[in-house]
């Protein structure tokens, strides 16, 4: 079986499929009399098409088995989808561009640190959760409303996460 | 000056002024092959009066100078505005129901735990950011757009919070 080697995330390297949520300087203001910064406008929520609304909900995620292998991907044609870490530990990202179809050869496998979130444009093809240990909560804004907004897609060929 | 002990929170508490986000077993799914659990649909992000938009952005709060005294109160009148701690430790939030003025008799101050957001609804009367210790960060959704979404208020009467 192929296998992939998740390398580390950035925004540049995770621009075509969505956005990284992280404290970047570039973003920074003083809000608050100087007792907080604002790290202003990090994401593209993006969920008004078809009527539909924000959602806002907690994932409680666990493991996949070991070894980690990618045999499916989901997109959400309709909606952005924010991940965001609340227990704060790396875990992986594993996306390939919106198109009708998703094959391994597609597939990108990033590592986020537990305080970088990520944001899937709408129609960006990704895995469901992918934690390393235990049981994690993250903060997740999606759609909510009318419409067929999930696909799966069944890869011809899985894909074995080679990690260290 | 008067003094206030705060109480924890819970949503029926927090109820008159927004949400609160937490994984309460009542809105439980079983999603991504049973390996997640989705705690769905919690808060009510509204942003979208005269033209706004969705903000994600994280702020990284300090403590105020102890002893906390709350001297004066915010307001969002076009969006809502969620708090999302991503750092797990306990803080403070001060609110009041929506009105043209807010007086210190009127404040409620709850203790959150570490593992609660909360969601303020347009209009709610709230203070910045109180947390109780080091730099803590948190997920912080609301609106951008045009219009005038601020608005602070002075009390006539400044109130202490009274901390074990």
């Amino acid at each position: 079986m192929e296998s992939i080697t998740p390398q580390p995330l950035t925004a540049q390297r995770f621009a075509p499929f969505g956005d990284v949520i992280e404290a970047r300087q570039s973003s920074a203001l003083m809000i608050n009399q100087g007792t907080s910064t604002r790290f202003h406008d990090l994401a593209a929520v993006d969920v008004g098409a078809e009527g539909g609304r924000a959602l806002v909900n907690i994932f409680r995620a666990t493991p996949y088995p070991a070894p980690l292998i990618i045999r499916m991907m989901e997109k959400h044609p309709l909606g952005s989808q924010l991940f965001m870490p609340l227990h704060g530990h790396p875990y992986l990202v594993a996306v390939a561009a919106a198109g009708e179809r998703v094959e391994s050869q597609d597939l990108n496998v990033f590592l986020a640190e537990g305080d970088q979130g990520v944001n899937f444009y709408p129609g960006t093809w990704h895995h469901p959760l992918l934690v390393l240990s235990g049981k994690q909560d993250f903060l997740v804004i999606d759609r909510g409303g009318a419409g067929e907004n999930l696909i799966e897609y069944d890869l011809h060929s899985p894909l074995v996460l080679a990690l260290d």
